[in-house]
């Protein structure tokens, strides 16, 4: 048993993740973001009712279930385990699903049930900082409900909840399958968005290479650049496997005349994709780039100074000749000696000079 | 709310691309493009008969569409988003197709309605000043029409009208499939041409890195080119699966005949695309290219500056010594010592010469 | 037959390694760990009683077979090969299986047989010298027990035996087939810890690639992250092709229930799998870094040295000049001659610094 | 209108490829070798009897359509197109065929017609400049007949004409299908007389890499090999598709008998196409290696040179320090100052060069 | 004719490899081993009986043909083709057959016929000189024989052979199909130990490119592991593809119970192609290392160099400064000038030394 101790020290010098080596359906949030209350953003609408409803506990969520109008209920904030339990326990979801809710570095997936079907994903947006922000979203879509988990709140849905509320759209005479497909239209246009940001800086990124004056290094600007591609990439590959499967599900929850949005959605997501993969073509191509735009320039900067050097060494040896201290030297003697010296020494400069530039060197 | 408030300040910053965070389905015109009026270019023809038409009122192209003819109406325009509208409605077009005609970041892609075929590809070519236009085109394919929306006036279709007005070749005897056919079949040997001028640019661009006497800096221009290269690959890469997919789409519209055809299309948007990965391939070596050639000839001035200082350093020592002021010097009191030291200085030179070249160094 | 035993010698050149050579089904313990006893611990429980049990008496283990408990044998040390046949031979253990058992360098696999799973993974961890230690697991599954076999004490199970222990979790209701999976999850929890320890060195040696400042050569530490990652992907690639044949396995010995644990479970792997790739792709990347980091460096120190001799070689020169022996040099007489070239020489140097300056060479 | 003129204007700016922008369908040759004439090399034989004819005159070939003879029309020159029509019609070939036979830059492929099988290939063969020369070669296999059409004369089937003469081999038993198989077994094993062919190249410039002692600049040299890898590479690598077709489709043509001998043929263009690859990769390569080599060439004299800079260096101080001119150095008017300094020169000298061996530097 | 006389001269400068231009199915000998004898080795067993016959004389091989016994005969030598016929008449062997077991660059495969399996696969060896042999064995296993064909005597099978004598093993009481089955297990095997010595190559070369103190060139060495791997690679891999599809043949040969041991060699050739992947990345990996390690060193020398020369340009200046000549140059007349400016140099020596330190240049 000696060794076994032993073992679990190494284990925890391993620093093992946050609610790693739990039982399996153990739901322990995994996320940063902790905060006091959870608070509930109900919408409840058919094409002619609706009505918003914000709360901070989670039994006033159970009376909007009835089956007539669809029900939304957005949940913002994960930390409070209890109220995720209650909530999950009320629609009778899975303990791993309820795991799932509250593992923020879950990736995105789809997990079909007899009642529901469980969606993973990640909302992307860039704080004040410019720091990519990756926020840990669950969906859980039932015949007449969805329920969305994110960490906090914030996020890119409003758009969706104006047109809900001003009857806008296809939206409010749509079951809960339509309300889903919108959820993820809004996560996926938000993708583009980030998108164009991301290439922004890489276009202004490119400019500073090549108009560098400063010298200054690069490096971990690129680097920063490649591990940002790579979370968003993370987010967003995922998800596309996410609709392929949604597009082939065969449930009652969604509809004919849905999948054809759902069709469309497939589009963007491989559109993102894409993207996602050019820019990272091109912040890899970034370092080489950055590498040959360093080199030239060290080699002008070289190449000028080595020929100062190389036009200054024949004249200093020109002049340590007649320093020397020979009994017998006649040039020395000439009266306009030193003057012609200097004429051969500005022949041999301008010699030089002009031999360089018909080189191409200068 | 007040954190909502925040977050959507954030998306803003983001700078959404046009057209997004609306309600799916919604017609809203993205592409630079914007012209005034849309004008519809439009061919009804048999084997018999044939007519052109030229107009600025949509509903003008109504008229055609009686069963024995083929109607072609190119539309040319696609800001003014009302007329594509009134048109959709008109053919009954689905909302989704009818956001994806105005939506010029669309990528290629065929959808397969019951009445119709719904294809969106992109028409490339290069203007006056070399740029690569990518254009947006769109085309409905009905049983006995064809619909094709493009951003601007002019394309590649002059060929297949000439021989449409001539009544020569296969094409005004069959049925709106040959049509279809015959419009991606010019798209796609447009692409042989676009491609063409690529191979011929990355051939200047090879020659000017190898034969270089100015000292230029290409890498901006390779930069370039391999964002030609990629925007033309993400024209041409989806097209390829579009036309697989039409060649296996099991529908009336497209008739047995009418198959070997697309076969043979779907041999060139293959050859197109081998095309397009090795001139990606050579662009990408070039910056290699570039980089060895830099560095060849860097390598080869250094070398020549080196090894003149390196012959100059002993000559000037030697100056040095005789330069000392040592009261008792043998040397410098032989009668011809300063010519021997010339002529020992002269036999290092020639000595140090014969070595570098002997040792190919110069 | 000369020839026969020439090549025989050159074999032994080649020095098999060990077991190589063997009867296929011959059972011989390749690993290191040799220990002299052979350690079982036997745990049985079933919903309502537990037991657990320590012994070196292999046969000890053969009467905990009764069908209503769950046992679970966990066998330490695989080098007394004679208590492994015994084992197997009782558990009816195919000849191949038992080679697998003690061949330490056999890959991740899943064998089915009607009786039996057999599922051999690899354990990860760092000992105390932060060297990574692969070790060599197999599992048998039957309908009501589970063996495992290692190569040493001391493993990542602790907690799972805890759970059991105190009957906390769905493991003490369940079947053989959710032990299993307890096993595999624990497993694979690890090999997340593993991974985070991974990333943690991957970041301090990025962070020391670009604070260096003792100019330390890094090109083995990076090579020894390749060899390392290179033995995680090894362990962590094949079980995940093993986890998804064992969702998709038609046995009696996997309940419906615990299904969805596995299919969690696969999520998890593909999880950890995309870190493992990720991480690679960096290692890798890292001496693309490291090699940018070094010539920006060595660029630097050139640079101030070239510039330091460019601007002393004109000023030698210059006092070159002046130690000239002609009979008529003006400048020597004059009365502050010598200062007013102290003057130019100033002037010169000044110049020189500011000119690099405004060009940003320093 | 004005508009549409402004992009044809463009149009031919990308200068389109011959016979592009024609009707689909239209024969029009696009090759380089234009010969006045066609010739037409007619073999006709049975197990028994064997004629060979030859000539100019397209409709000659018409007679030797009987059903018990095999009849092989090879035609060489496709420049004639009214001769490949009237061939053409008369085999009834679909006019896409026609096409195609003249289209020389068209693809290796296959094409199945209820009455023949139509297929497309490369023949490679270096010319007297070692330049990789490309012919295109179309096939039409029919029941009892073989029409081939090559560009120009001269080709890789004289051992199997030879063969036929002599009724030697399997091949005039067979029917049309064995002389299909032995003409594409005739153009695979030219294959791997051309990868021999080309592996020489590649060795030979190898070993000129690195033994180079002219200082010659190969980048021009490796370019073009691997352009020309490139090329045989869109020879082979699509038959093998062909080849691979042909061994799965069912048709009347093709006998039982001859399958195994067209499962061995594609055994064989696997073989040259993993040939291919293996020396793409190290024409690759070996750019990586020309660069090593010259980067450690030109350290090799840098070293060298730099070297002799820092020996000269210390010494002309020491020269520099004896020629100032203070009135008290008392080591001047040392008897033998002058020897003594010498001596610690030639120290210096010696120390140094021997530091710098020790140092692994010369 | 002409022409085609000059294509043909042009065919032989291409320098066919022997036996290609043959008529398909020829038999005809390609390898370089060869002896004037072909010898057999005939092991005759079954349960209860073993013998062992040797024997020059094809024709003793054919009395061994009795169905209760296994006969397995293993040829030596290829070169008397004469034989090889005899031999494969007598088993009936397809010619196509008999041309590949004398056509020694034919890769692994395997080719099922009714009433026999032909396997192809790669024996590999080191010899004396650590130069790889690829030698060429054919193996046809028939309802109760085994023939196998080698380029030269001494092989892997004799711990095979010394198991079927001393009757050890499952071999002995089994079929033919697990004799096929023991032979490739040897084979793969041996495949474990080439890669050992291969890897030990590795793991000497990288210590040497890390400890190099001679600056040797590696650039050839590692060129030549490059090659050595792609041959093993072209061995090994397409036999994992043999043993894949022998694990999915159908037929009366493979007897239920052998599968197991099919599978468990399936899961070896995994193994050894693992390694070799990892083994061809290492290798490449090489080259990069090998030039950060050149980079390394030459940086090392460089700065060391500069340094000097640094120090040294500004001490030659100021003996420069007082070599001049000038009338009045007050400091040269200060009693102890000349000792006030050593003490102006040392410090300069030792100050930009300290500087040096300081900035970590050193």
């Amino acid at each position: 048993m000696a060794t076994a101790a032993r073992i679990k020290k190494k284990a925890t010098k391993i620093a093992p993740s946050k609610a790693k080596n739990l039982t399996p359906g153990t739901v322990a949030y995994t996320g940063k973001k902790t905060t006091t209350v959870t608070t509930l953003d109900i919408i409840d609408y058919s094409k002619e009712n609706f009505s918003r409803f914000q709360t901070n506990v989670v039994e006033d969520a159970f009376k909007y279930e009835d089956a007539d109008n669809i029900t939304w209920i957005n949940v913002n904030g994960l930390s409070n385990v209890q109220d995720i339990v209650t909530l999950g326990n009320h629609f009778e979801l899975h303990p791993l699903i309820q795991e799932d809710i509250v593992t923020t570095n879950q990736r995105p997936k789809i997990d079909e049930y007899e009642e529901y079907l469980f969606i993973v994903f990640k909302m992307l947006h860039y704080d004040e900082n410019e720091k990519l922000i990756n926020e840990h979203v669950s969906m859980v879509v039932g015949k007449d409900y969805v329920v969305t988990f994110q960490e906090a709140e914030g996020d890119v849905f409003d758009d969706l909840r104006e047109r809900l509320g001003h009857g806008k759209g296809r939206v409010r005479g749509a079951k809960s399958d339509y309300l889903m497909f919108a959820i993820l239209d809004a996560v996926v246009d938000n993708y583009f968005s980030v998108m164009e940001f991301m290439s922004n800086k890489v276009e202004v990124l490119e400019d500073k290479l090549f108009d560098d004056k400063e010298n200054e290094d690069f490096t971990q600007e690129i680097q920063y650049l490649k591990k940002e591609i790579l979370k968003i990439r993370r987010a967003v590959l995922p998800l596309r496997e996410v609709i392929n499967r949604l597009e082939k599900i065969e449930t009652p929850l969604i509809e004919e005349r849905t999948s054809k949005y759902i069709n469309d959605l497939y589009d963007h997501i491989i559109q993102v994709n894409e993207s996602v993969e050019i820019y990272r073509d091109m912040i890899w191509g970034l370092m080489d780039m950055y590498m040959t735009t360093i080199s030239n320039k060290m080699n002008e900067v070289m190449k000028v100074l080595t020929i100062m050097a190389s036009i200054f060494i024949p004249l200093t040896f020109m002049a340590g000749i007649y320093g020397m201290n020979f009994d017998y030297i006649p040039e020395l003697h000439l009266k306009y000696g030193y003057f012609y010296l200097w004429g051969a020494m500005i022949l041999v400069f301008f010699g030089l000079l002009w031999y360089f530039k018909r080189k191409k060197w200068l």
